[in-house]
């Protein structure tokens, strides 16, 4: 297997009234099967998903949070405003996205953005499928789109690129009931490709002022009809982890 | 930026008697600054790193844990003895590794080992190190070696590769103290580069029988004189999950 990846480069500074798609298709020469990756900072700039703290005004629950946290509380009360579960309150504020992704302060950030705090896109899913779709209209050619974030994990230091939404690809690669080497058959094997993928373009992409937020993947066998990142999120009937956190939080 | 990577075709079913850098350097034309990712399946079968079930007696703490898990008491032994902390008993059997990696069953696999069940590399850092030196004595180039394992993670379905074991690159890129597009200070961005290139490889290599353990990287500049993952593994005062687990251990 050989794959080719390379960053989009000369991608302007985006706004609100940019098309990604338009952008992407004229500075690369795209191709069928082609693994399209975008950073979702791009996406949420197209989507107008910025906000000005001023105007925000935080509840009491935002205050209360934010003094175990010592942070500013119209960032808490974003947080809150874009989360639908709160995993940990402190010392660090794990929450769900509305997405179903859990990850810290909900994504919520101000760097790379003029003035304001910078949400996560509202519906990644639709989001990558929208620019699917563009990219096919305005080529022809049929891609799979994965749109990344950057979180932190359990046990190892540091953050990696995640999967956030996706199109036209499976997010997992089912390798149950295949065989190994020996003829022995595998019993745990799911493997979760997008966020493999999305790891390696988030290294190329970059971050702050070096920042490349498009990274083109060439060479896999990935595309699919299928969308969406359903599969991902573990139900917190089997999330351990998570509600391991939940009694946690319980007890302090 | 521009990124080749291939996998290398033909090795060999790796036994004890194997040299895997003679196998890589005849198969492949390796350059100065590759990144090799390898598979630690195949380290640990060249170290010898198999054992026979039938030869290990259980302890009664591990007779105890199987009948949580509902497995086989030899198989958690060999878990035990592959371990310095369990973390969780069940209904995951969640153990550091001796490298210091936190992961399930410490690693011990029976998939592509013809008889008996495989142990992950004693030492990951020390098998990354050598490969990286005896590709030098043998080619004069100077490369990173990333070996990696499969693992589960938070919050989300399915595993990917991450970096077992690293030789001549550092595990993390720290943005910390540079500038976003607007010339604000990134306070929080300390890539684990070597995770987001093992799981891409790993997505690369395939499991199973179509299994291609070893990953050319080519085109990034991440060589360094650093070698070993000490930088990855969280300290116990600063793992909040750890904790939460060790709590939830305790109550349940």
């Amino acid at each position: 297997m050989r794959i080719n990846a390379f960053t989009v480069e000369d991608i302007p500074l985006i706004t609100k009234d940019h098309n990604i798609a338009n952008i992407i298709c004229s500075l690369a020469q795209v191709k069928d099967h082609d693994i399209i990756v975008v950073a979702s900072t791009i996406v949420s700039k197209v989507e107008g998903r910025i906000i000005d703290p001023d105007k925000i005004t935080p509840t009491p629950e935002a205050i209360r949070i934010s003094k175990l946290l010592d942070n500013d509380p119209k960032f808490v009360q974003a947080v809150l405003d874009e989360c639908t579960e709160v995993i940990l309150e402190s010392p660090i504020f794990l929450v769900r996205h509305t997405s179903g992704n859990i990850c810290i302060n909900a994504g919520v950030d101000h760097s790379n953005v003029e003035d304001g705090l910078l949400l996560l896109p509202i519906d990644p899913d639709r989001s990558a499928r929208k620019l699917k779709e563009d990219i096919f209209k305005l080529t022809g050619k049929r891609v799979s789109v994965i749109i990344t974030d950057t979180n932190g994990r359990a046990f190892r230091e540091g953050q990696t690129g995640i999967a956030l939404g996706v199109a036209g690809i499976n997010t997992h690669h089912d390798w149950r009931g295949s065989t190994d080497l020996f003829g022995t058959t595998l019993e745990v094997a799911n493997e979760a490709v997008v966020d493999e993928i999305a790891g390696f373009a988030n290294c190329m992409m970059g971050e702050g002022n070096w920042g490349t937020p498009v990274v083109v993947i060439r060479g896999f066998e990935l595309l699919s009809d299928s969308d969406g990142m359903d599969a991902m999120y573990r139900t917190p009937e089997t999330d351990i982890i998570r509600n391991a956190l939940q009694n946690y939080k319980s007890r302090t």
